[in-house]
């Protein structure tokens, strides 16, 4: 096996340490905290009000399907484009975990990231159903569930599916090797993350809702609180957390070419 | 707390100043003016004669709530994009708020912006109007109306998170610090703001019609004329302009983390 | 009146000549007319074709106004996206009248484009007729006309705002200033010229069709053939053809302010 | 004929050989070949997975022939975006000829190529239909069929234009012209390559169900293997090649004037 390119045009950043002591004094990382928490709980505010406003609307009133796919992401895309900058744009538990596996985060700033998800996901989807408590016990779409001619395992590998289609875009469009060749203009970065999120909608709507993220499922699932949403609940946590590990291990070892080098490469943003 | 960039590669414009003398004998502002004046028509024309013409067309054969927030969404990405040369881009007086509350804008063109934009607003929508008076009281969507089973309050918050998540985006794709990191080509900035009225709209249309616009808002207003849109009207000013305002903050004294920094920073337009 | 910029940071080409006799050698000059001929016939087989598709599927089975809209709107972006470095990428006769006002093009190339670009409409709707010569003459939505409640006048007035709305952003989005500005980097461009086609669409489907490009226009009415569509055919002539040169007198005499300066610049392509 | 260029500021690499025997001792060939067989497995099992979920909910519930067209275009976006850099991002036989025509691919990366994305379709399908046999069957939708009114010629000349009109846009968006003049920012490509793919399912979805990539034609009628789709299967395979070539020779013949030159520009990739 010889590799193809002769000379690195670019450079892997080292690989970022498990722990960082001294991340914890730099305002730079609370503040990455409260991106994060507040990014999520838009994306939960707005996505999931469209839901509720479509279920509400029967029939073709509504925005149906494909503006709850477009809501979803379209949020994606603007939320990473804004926070890129200050926390690299993860709003996504499965994001984070995939980029610490990749060794492109701390553990402690994995652990901080996704409980500011968490929080800015319960927080989002209290705000919109403190609008309309009426409209949202009938539409429980918010929550996350398999829906019902499908199996458990049905349910499990479409999330580990579409979380793969997920992460696996987050490290295309964050590679280093790209951005060298750009000469430094990934600026189209957040489009491709939030049509995949978009994509992955549009197939999986009907299956499980779609998760794929498993802040915007437990958010949902803790304002929701029916007992179906949280005996599926294991799921939308077990399969995004498989598939972005998959993605990670795939971009790692086989796009990448190699352990060594791969796991030489640290980022903990989407620069832009 | 320790700052995390060792050294800034992006440097700060100056504050703008409150009023600035040498504006008014530029023929640039008042033909910025004018820029806003026609953008503003332009939207107007072209939403509201979206919104007359989905209503028409019952159910199915019109473009629906999914057509409606595209229309929205993407006439704010073509006039951003047309117009950021030279006005800045607003088309909307909480946009123009927002960066005068970050000193990008001098207090007089705040005024002067705000002003034309009225006036377009109201000139669009009377145009669509003289196209289709028959269709136009039954469809009272073009107004921004309180939906039947919210309330006041409800409608008020609406407006409030609607405009943050606008004027947010606005904040992140025109920050001087991304900029510098882009080298410069911050050439889809006009994409992300779009596509986060699209957003907003696909959430709220079934609460408010969503406004998060003020001139808007108050051309609908002006034409259609019910009582009901003028009692619910003060929402659309008072809410848009508190989003603003929390936006502006929440990105110069969190994300571009105190107070003095951030308030050096000048810009009044959207360079592309 | 002060200029507000010091010293220009760009170059106006100069204009382009009335007749430049040494065009008529160039390969490049009956190229371009292959192009523009080969552009239009796509853009007219599968609008058309979508249409026609559309209407075919009754109710909610097609893809609606919604998916028309886009069919228009998305063939201009990617044909422009793909014509432009070859023919300047217009593919509608009130954009190329547009940029010859602003003696951006010769009088020759004016007249071929305009003459290619109705050769190839014609051809790309008799194509799809050929497909499905039953199905047609039930929908003459191919062809533009003024729908029942409107009137001629208001017809015509929304061909010319809508033409006004795309030219308007074919001038923006190709200003030297602009690219100037933006380091040689105008990717984007095709990208809100085709949703300016998209958002005037979404609007004025319900008033005549559509029609903001003469093309489009006389090719659906040349294989319709209806006395209905012949008698509407002017508007979608002067229409296009007034908003084309309302938009060029904007942003010459308005937008780059003064006369003198604006008539200074000359591009007869937009440069990628 | 003068050529109007006075200079070349590109230079065009030189034309693949037909087979180049160093390519197989290559670990990034093997590598490539993978990222294609992944890519088209996700792109059928999304794809898929939309078509049968858009069934299943009938009328206005499911996402409807627009978001099955949305589906399509925006998965060949972000795969083409996220597989650029690995395998020049082809995830469809008829590109990977059309490339080998104009002598940018060698004869066995072609054939390797065409082998993995047919298995990664076939495998795409296969995963799709584990999930929901139910409903699998009655919506035979998945496979490319020439739907009742239309003859055989006509799909066929649907396919042929419809693959004319992605290969076009694929060459036009590689083409190292283009990204010598764009200064190496060919970033936005994958988008008007998603984009065309959109637009052909806009149109031809009521005629064939849209084909244009005889992998994803080859995966669905492997899976669903009823005798209709078998029977109008070789449509599937020779329109898109046809296309294809036209596309090829239309490029390097006609845009890129001259035989002699054009054959002398050779890249496997689309570089980003």
């Amino acid at each position: 096996m010889v590799k193809e390119e002769p000379a690195k045009d670019y450079s892997d950043p080292p690989p970022a340490p498990l722990v960082d002591g001294a991340e914890f004094g730099m305002w730079s990382v609370y503040r990455a905290c409260i991106a994060e928490f507040v990014a999520t709980l838009l994306f939960l505010y707005i996505t999931i009000g469209t839901v509720i406003g479509s279920s509400e609307a029967a029939s073709c009133g509504g925005v149906g399907l494909l503006g709850i796919a477009w809501a979803f992401g379209g949020m994606i895309f603007i939320l990473v484009y804004c926070t890129a900058g200050i926390s690299g744009g993860h709003i996504n538990p499965a994001v984070t975990f995939g980029l610490f596996l990749a060794r492109k985060v701390t553990l402690p700033r994995t652990i901080a990231y996704i409980v500011a998800q968490c929080l800015g996901a319960i927080c989002g989807v209290a705000l919109i159903k403190s609008f309309q408590s009426s409209f949202y016990v009938q539409s429980g779409d918010g929550a996350n569930m398999v829906a019902s001619p499908y199996s458990k395992k049905t349910g499990l590998a479409a999330e580990i599916i579409g979380t793969f289609v997920l992460v696996y875009t987050v490290f295309s469009a964050t590679d280093p090797k790209r951005n060298a060749r750009d000469s430094h203009v990934p600026v189209l970065a957040p489009l491709p993350i939030g049509f995949a999120v978009f994509m992955v909608h549009l197939a999986t709507i009907p299956i499980t809702g779609t998760g794929i993220n498993p802040a915007r499922s437990f958010g949902a699932a803790v304002i929701y609180g029916h007992k179906k949403s949280w005996d599926d609940h294991w799921i939308f946590w077990v399969g995004p957390f498989i598939g972005a590990a998959l993605a990670a291990a795939y971009h790692q070892y086989v796009l990448r070419a190699g352990a060594f080098k791969a796991f030489g490469s640290s980022r903990s943003q989407i620069n832009f």
